[in-house]
């Protein structure tokens, strides 16, 4: 010990301090020792000049048995940059994150099941991000189309989104043979640097199958390590697939050593655009290509025959940036505390299901951001000023305008909310293309589930349905659909999620996501407790023909409703079967008893004589089921919780001259069920009833403004007196 | 810049690793400057001897006006040890959180509601700790029942519980005055050098209402900077009370500045104890008693009066580990960006609901563990080897011997499914004692809330009811006890949250929590989607008197079931007028249709004419709706999804000699629902009825075991050829 007291340890600190200094300036230059000296001598991929845990210590073909962790960087304490077995001491110590610093992301991504993965990895990257992202997404249409709804809706403050054609990428890369299960688009890696803007520096590229575990600013920071002339940070590989002793004749591409993995890149655009990396990436792989039938880890081949050739390109990065989850990895050798891990790579196709003695604590790691509220992530990012997502500042004002002692404050706030939507949350084929198809629109939640395979038998056409679940809900859903034999065979349901957010049901703006997101020039506005008749899909493309609304005829056609208030209950086959239960007692006119004013003016005695579709007037309340074009007004979204949500719309239809056709064959029941959840909390609530009329006041008042003294006839019909109901 | 080369650079690494030699042993010695050598001169509470950002400027009965920002550590780069006003250059680096250290938590809980903000606690430091833990709970009897249920169902690896009987404590603080809402539970805090184990040297103390946003271990590491004589580690408190000039004559117990607030403490027990700290405290609290009435702010006025007297005994920390949302909080001038903040304390009797700048971003913290699956906090601490938690290396060889190729591998994983259950999760008064008094005992998961105010209104009595969710759920179960009158009005109904996992329902281990929970010394065995009779709860007490059950008469008494399949339902208010709904028609017996042997023996017939109670036979498929004592068999718990629950616990009374007797005035009667998505998923699935009937023969090989040739009956039984169901 050092004998303590106040000169001696002032001086000693003076001292340190002076020391640190020195350091820190000597330190600022480059220490790369002999490497730096080697590589800028542009040596041609001499062993020796690498780092040693990059370094092959016996050729690749001499298959070496186990030798064990040697190879892997992160069997030694993890520092950062790879340097741990350079000749260089003292390793360099871990840069700070970089405070406030606009870090950019890249990823590709195509198709419905590749959507939910990156949406999954960018709550992780969002939950401890500290710093303002810009992601770069590579997309296909579908993707894109989810993606762009999905952040758009999702206003996560300090993340800029910019998208790039897939599509007009695909040539550059379509010319190489490739076995990977990611097809095409892995390999669309390749072309970043040019892909993306010319004036983008640096770029952190990722799969959509990983996991963080961390903040991504430690990661962004070793781009510091970079000396001038390395331009790519890779993790190394995790199993011993690029040593090529697997199996008998197992030929892979050229690498170092184990090679590495292109899960995790850090990519320095601007040198790899002034090395002229175009050309180089593509006269390696064709020059391989000549001996190789095909690239069996897309990009990652190509990536590694490059670097087995140049490698003063890479610089190494600590193994845990990239724990591969590979069939035969070798990850464990990797880390050796749970707190070493930063980002996991499922880059199995087995996913969650592959065998690791930890696989249990990284899919909890996994299920913890699969099911987490993204809507938790809108959390901003203060102390970093950026400006806020399109709509936000707008929304935020609306918000602080509301007043909190209004009675009616929480269907205001229902109205205003943002709600982050998912459209095409499960794979999708859009149906071809026909003038007279017709789309099922409907919307459920949670307690509603079980009416899907029932929908399915009835109806064989399109539908959309927007779904109104949480973040942990949607993924039950999916097992749900996954289980289904029905369910799963049906391609031509788009299920779009809705994600929850306040306590109203926010019915409305469902129906409008459903509506916008249906393709068939026409639509059924259902609901989901509804059964169609077996042949209504077919009956109403021969209806919609006949009546010719395809010429620009405005019309709603009108679906009579009825109600069953059996539980169990044989479903009529035609017209006739129907009329005789409601003859016996055992079908009513929908609401028959509570609400007759809703479906009377479709005239049930004349429906049961009918032979022809005939003409009806609005009356007031009158909330049919109809069939229109997909281009029909939307729903008023002012309309949350229960009450009004569909006569709002058909005034507004009829307000629009819209004709109304009750249609003589076709019909719907509606099926008991328990009140929902969502009703029963707030009709009890004795506001409820209050706010409903503020509602409609409003409703007619803008109603007003916009058809002027046709909308009279709403307000006057809704003031004379109703009949006993 | 410095020229390149390699002798040079290889010079200037050893220049710097010797001087970095240099640096480090200088500064292992004490380098607390000026500091440490005027504590270790035992000066008495001069202010001039603290660090500055303790230092009072003003005199506090000077009432300064807002001289801003100076007084909080926060304001500058939050250096750990609030070293970061003193005289001392540089600062000393934060210390490295201890690997594997297994750190002391200390809490004091009472209550059904604490317990519930305790959870959330434990859940935010789990999922960001990388240290075992050993946390020592002070609790009343609710939350000791409540939390020891909880902790050994949860069997979170590395974490280790003990408890304190806080009851005990009680003399201890019970005569000082106190009007904190915290009541004497706050004060406790005061007696934990002597209520934790002697040979405890170490402990963090922390509030209910704290949440944490960084690791633990960090907080742990800042033990590291007291100097010798320091024995308490404390942020200051981030509001003006103790300043005295909150409103006219506030008189505030005496603190240095703006004083410390206590949600987060570092105790240095050894030290305390051996410091005299009871003697010390009680001397203080009486001294100040004399002038001041009460403590306003419970056990921290106290704390903070020693420290007034004593300012060598506080460490003052980094105000980031203890960000106060009190009201009039100060907090903004802590952090400057969101990556700064570790603990958030809600210390305002506001909770979520005060306002703040970013109060949306800590909510946004706080939800995310209010709703975390707290099964995912069950990953193994690899790398840090500790004992697995009791129960746990047994279930795991028993899960690892499962064969995953098993056609039935789903049922027997849910069977061994150890769920954490969370028992009275809302406030609860146990009934009191009565020798006839019966619990109704449920389960239920989300799809049947709506059941439970109609229940409440037809069961006046107690009730036990299990409820299966996810943690999510659990907070929306909250809110609609919350919202609804008729729930939020019964203190007699217990609910007992079993946390969801894996794919089955786990009905019969639901119904063991509810069983087991109850505590009257009779149950009734229902099911959550019958109604009772308006007049059972007190028919059932009057027949047990009647029937002289308490004198160790081993009976079960028989509720017949009826169902109705009509959603809108009038429910009978006599036997009278449910027989005359039977004979109608809109009425039958229950699972008449779908399978009468469930309650044939019942004898409906017979019970339409009966006047007094009548004995029945048992025989196979029986499952009548029974009332038995509270210490009758459990449910077999393997039997999980659906299907012969209930049958095997009526074999088993009968096994066990039970009288079966109906009654002739009871009732209950079975509303119509959707079938339930857990129902669903399975029953169509074609191994089910196999595994199903797997599990019948394994219980009945169970019951020969057990009952010798007495259970051949059952078999035999079964075996009988049944006639058309």
């Amino acid at each position: 010990m050092l004998p303590r007291g106040r000169p001696r340890a002032l001086g000693a600190a003076a001292l340190l301090l002076l020391l640190l200094l020195i350091g820190f300036f000597l330190f600022r230059g480059d220490l790369d020792c002999e490497r730096s000296e080697r590589e800028a001598s542009g040596g041609g991929g001499d062993p020796g000049s690498l780092p040693r845990s990059l370094t092959p210590r016996v050729p690749p073909d001499e298959r070496p048995g186990p030798r064990g962790t040697a190879a892997f960087d992160g069997d030694r304490p993890a520092g950062p940059g790879g340097h741990n077995g350079s000749d260089c001491i003292p390793p360099r110590p871990p840069p700070p994150p970089p405070k406030c610093e606009l870090l950019q992301v890249a990823i590709v991504c195509a198709g419905h099941n590749s959507s939910r993965d990156v949406i999954t990895l960018v709550k992780s990257m969002l939950f401890y991000r500290k710093n303002p992202l810009h992601l770069h997404l590579v997309t296909d249409a579908v993707a894109r189309n989810i993606l762009e709804t999905l952040f758009h809706t999702w206003m996560v403050p300090a993340v800029r989104i910019s998208f790039y054609n897939a599509d007009e990428l695909k040539p550059q890369v379509s010319w190489i043979p490739n076995k990977h299960y990611s097809g095409l688009y892995g390999l669309m890696k390749l072309v970043l640097p040019s892909a993306l803007p010319p004036d983008l520096a640096r770029v952190i590229v990722l799969d959509t199958d990983v996991t963080f575990a961390s903040n991504i600013a430690e990661l962004w920071a070793l781009f510091a390590h970079f000396s001038d002339k390395q331009v790519i940070g890779l993790v190394e590989n995790q199993s011993d697939w690029y040593l090529g002793n697997l199996w008998r004749n197992h030929r892979p591409w050229p690498a170092l050593g184990r090679g590495f993995n292109t899960g995790v890149i850090l990519l320095r655009l601007d040198r790899l655009r002034q090395a002229g990396w175009e050309q180089m990436w593509k006269l390696t792989a064709t020059r391989e290509l000549l001996t190789l039938p095909a690239t069996s880890l897309a990009d990652q081949d190509i990536f590694n025959a490059i670097i087995k050739e140049h490698p003063w390109l890479v610089q190494p990065l600590p193994c845990v940036w990239n724990v591969q989850l590979s069939d035969h990895t070798l990850a464990e050798r990797c880390y050796s505390e749970a707190s070493d891990l930063k980002v996991i790579h499922w880059n199995s196709p087995k996913k969650l299901r592959v065998k690791n003695k930890h696989v249990e604590s990284f899919r909890n790691l996994y299920l913890t951001f699969l099911e987490y509220d993204g809507n938790l992530l809108r959390r901003e990012l203060f102390g970093c000023p950026r400006p806020p997502p399109p709509g936000a500042e707008q929304l935020q004002r609306a918000l602080v305008q509301l007043d909190e002692e209004d009675a009616c404050f929480e269907f205001r706030r229902q109205q205003l909310t943002v709600h982050r939507v998912h459209v095409t949350f499960l794979p999708h084929k859009p149906p071809p293309p026909q003038p007279h198809d017709v789309t099922l629109v409907a919307q459920l939640s949670m307690d509603r589930l079980q009416m899907l395979e029932a929908l399915c038998r009835h109806w064989p056409g399109p539908m959309s349905l927007a779904l109104y679940l949480t973040d942990a809900e949607a993924q039950q859903f999916l097992r749900f659909v996954e289980t289904s034999v029905v369910l799963s065979a049906r391609q031509d349901v788009a299920y779009h999620v809705v994600y929850r957010e306040g306590p109203l049901y926010p019915i409305n703006q469902l129906r409008n996501v459903a509506l916008a997101q249906a393709l068939t020039p026409y639509v059924f506005l259902s609901d989901i407790d509804f059964l169609p008749a077996y042949s209504l899909y077919g009956y109403l493309r021969a209806s919609i023909k006949q009546l010719e609304l395809g010429s620009g005829r405005k019309a709603a056609l009108v679906v009579p409703a009825f109600e069953t208030l059996h539980y169990r209950f044989s479903f009529p086959r035609s017209k006739a079967e129907l009329l005789a239960l409601l003859d016996a007692g055992s079908l009513h006119t929908f609401r028959y008893h509570e609400w007759p004013r809703g479906h009377a003016p479709t005239d049930y005695a004349r429906w049961r004589e009918a032979q022809a579709p005939y003409h009806v007037q609005w009356a007031a309340d009158y909330e049919p089921y109809v069939v229109v074009p997909r281009d029909c007004p939307s729903y008023d979204p002012r309309f949350v919780g229960f009450g009004w949500n569909k006569v709002a719309h058909v005034v507004e239809l009829d307000a629009q001259e819209y004709e109304l056709l009750v249609l003589p064959e076709a019909f719907a029941i509606h099926l008991p069920h328990a009140p929902s959840l969502d009703i029963s909390s707030f009709r009890s609530s004795p506001t409820y009833r209050d706010c409903l009329q503020a509602l409609k006041d409003e409703f007619h008042q803008d109603l007003s403004r916009r058809y002027g003294a046709a909308a009279l006839k709403y307000l006057t019909a809704l003031r004379q007196p109703r009949g006993p109901t």
